[in-house]
């Protein structure tokens, strides 16, 4: 396990992998990221470090699936924060409330818990990854419909060839930016 | 945020969902446990206590999608060890071995990417929670296939009644269990 001295070792951990998930698309695999520890510690302090810096108290971390879970709950711990998780369609019991967004391949449904976010609780987003921007827009309309004020839509890796912060309704703050 | 003293107040945390995610079926959510990180500490702590006590050098945690994603990356840290996702089908870049395995509803596949555990590596396999215990069983042969030695199951809730234990070919440590 090697030491992590600044981002450009965090950049050196992840990986391309081609025609994933589907022929002709290039993947951007993280998860070597979490064959270190140190990476990973080195990520959340970085993600502290931004948030305690530059915002006021944290109330809840919203995470995307299934990715956007392996940092979330870290980082709602060390914000002594709660963590809400936004899943997929028919994964979150209880009531729920719902909202259409576009994938590359079609429409999908993102569901939150509607008791998870208290009015004027004052909520981060943290996802993987940022490509288009899509599936961060839709989670921020979920924080929103719940009367969460959304403070910033938080990013491990953002693909920046895709322009994707034009579509974003908060400011954005992500470790590594990929402009290939 | 109510204080967490002992366990009594975790499980007063987790709440009961009816017909979810079929009519018939009593779920347990644990989601709540989220909205307090002291709860989520007193679990994490209480895991690491378990593990550091009794174990050897814990060198991979591996947790199941979605929901052992919540707790896999925490305690990984907290034990200087590396996270290992184990996914369902085609969810995973790269390389991949699979196993197929029985669901209530029918069969499914889970995935591993194959240069996540090396031979002979201490590993630990965690699950938000346990019924009867195919998951974990079939997360267990993907481990040992690439050459893991798997120490220990741990389950943050196991429901008891399924008797799940008696399919485990490793021990099991659960934090909560649940008679009914």
């Amino acid at each position: 396990m090697s030491d992590i001295k600044d981002i450009q070792d965090i950049r050196n951990l992840t990986r391309t992998v081609l025609d994933f998930p589907i022929k002709g698309i290039p993947f951007l695999d993280i998860l070597p990221i979490f064959q270190n520890p140190k990476a990973v510690e080195f990520i959340i302090n970085n993600i502290v470090d931004h948030v305690t810096s530059t915002k006021e108290k944290i109330d809840v971390v919203v995470g995307l699936e299934a990715r956007g879970f392996l940092f979330g709950p870290i980082l709602a711990l060390r914000l002594n924060a709660a963590f809400v998780p936004i899943r997929k369609k028919g994964k979150l019991p209880g009531k729920v409330i719902d909202v259409e967004y576009q994938k590359e391949y079609g429409p999908d449904i993102f569901e939150i818990q509607e008791d998870a976010i208290k009015q004027d609780q004052n909520v981060i987003v943290i996802d993987d990854l940022m490509a288009t921007g899509g599936t961060a827009v839709a989670a921020g309309k979920l924080v929103n419909k719940l009367g969460g004020k959304l403070l910033e839509y938080i990013f491990v890796v953002e693909l920046t060839v895709f322009d994707g912060y034009k579509k974003l309704d908060a400011p954005l703050y992500s470790v590594l930016k990929y402009d290939t």
